[in-house]
């Protein structure tokens, strides 16, 4: 059996997420992915995925692994799944990894993107990637807050309520609020996420932008494990999962890069 | 009567084009914004638009004028027909003109863009706004062929066969190819455009890209008004109405603004 892994991309606009249910209450892009392959190489296969993105959530760099028997060479295999799978999902790359290659386990970090349109009027061309928030907002003070959320907590307060995760820390190597073009973009970079988690600092955040909070108030709304002090969980359209590193990047390279050249990258 | 003239954006995807059909097709951004109005103002109103985009064409400057007896100051009037106007429909400006406006016959010019997304793996957050084409393009000859549609010609071989058309002259001041980030854009500025125009000339610029056809060939192609020996018609996902002219500005300007800073505003 080889191990497979793909990284892949998709709009979630239309998908109830990535996982597939057990009552089918929708599509999912487990479920065309594992439709895919089977019509590729006659095969059913388990999937593993790094982050089970929720209904809405796009992703710019999911990564998944399986076991497979097929006898197709890796370079000729997103070609061969691009023109059986549905165009709101693209596998950008294959490759043959070593059997322990885990895609959930063996990441060191992900990197999630929230994009937040700052516009009077939505762009009709973004929003189905982006919130849109057309309140002027205090990017200094989002700031300010976002760095307060950077570090090892127990992130209970920004997790669904009623989540059943054993352990609610996380550590979050990089928070950070950049803008561009009337776009502004919440990165979150950490070595795991609660459930809606991105979401709901995001919605923190809005909060301190809009002055109903200050950004002295979050250390206390983390410290407090209490959902109700956070912001809302913003609609899932502005999410993207961008990159999960398997290499041991330090996480801050990412914004090396963008100082460079590469704001764009970003919204 | 007051002559109301309202600027707009809309992305086309899941519209029958602007023109209320005779018999109903599906919805169309003209029935959305009469129906709009008269929810606000409970008046029906004949709308006058500078162009009529096809069936999922979209447009970022679309302008129309009407008469209306309304009592809506003009700077309310974009909030308020948001309230109520599907995501996919925005106002940008509304104001009064003169009783003699009218938003096609007073246009100096038009602009449109078509978009070619020119990488192998499409990008699924583009898609809807663009053509995927995999195969790499000859950018050089693409400009060769575009400058020569450039003046004042008889466009029937880039019409739709079969328009009803009086007369196939029109003047196109620029058709332009600009390139950045693995994105291709056709930029047609014209005083007039014939059914499908743009999307037979970018169909066409395409065959030239591939090496279907030369550069030398564009004037005997031009002259044969024969539809047969242009290019396909490219899908309306890549074609947007970008801006109608009503000032008498130099088509022109829009490159130099173009070179000076604003080269993301054509992708």
């Amino acid at each position: 059996m080889n191990n497979i892994c793909l990284r892949l991309a998709y709009d979630g606009t239309q998908y109830h997420g990535f996982q597939s249910q057990p009552e089918e209450h929708g599509k999912t892009i487990q479920g065309e992915l594992e439709k895919a392959w089977k019509r590729l190489a006659q095969e059913e296969i388990k999937i593993v995925t790094a982050g089970r993105t929720d209904k809405g959530v796009h992703a710019a760099g999911q990564v998944i692994n399986f076991k497979s028997a097929a006898r197709i060479p890796q370079d000729k295999i997103p070609i061969a799944m691009n023109s059986v799978l549905p165009e709101e999902i693209r596998i950008l790359e294959a490759k043959l990894v070593g059997a322990e290659f885990n895609a959930r386990t063996s990441a060191y970090w992900k990197r999630y993107d929230y994009k937040i349109e700052n516009k009077r009027t939505a762009d009709v061309f973004t929003r189905l990637y982006s919130l849109h928030e057309p309140v002027p907002l205090d990017l200094n003070k989002m700031r300010q807050a976002a760095a307060r959320i950077e570090g090892k907590h127990d992130f209970k307060t920004f997790s669904a309520a009623g989540s059943n995760a054993k352990s609610f820390v996380r550590t979050v190597y990089h928070c950070k609020v950049q803008s561009s073009s009337g776009y502004i973009t919440v990165t979150c970079i950490g070595n795991g996420f609660l459930y809606n988690m991105v979401r709901i600092i995001t919605g923190t955040l809005l909060y301190v932008g809009k002055g109903k909070i200050v950004p002295e108030d979050m250390p206390g709304i983390l410290k407090s494990r209490n959902r109700a002090l956070a912001g809302k969980t913003v609609s899932p359209a502005g999410l993207v999962l961008r990159y999960i590193d398997y290499d041991g990047n330090r996480p801050s390279s990412i914004f090396e890069d963008i100082e460079s050249n590469d704001l764009e990258d970003l919204i």
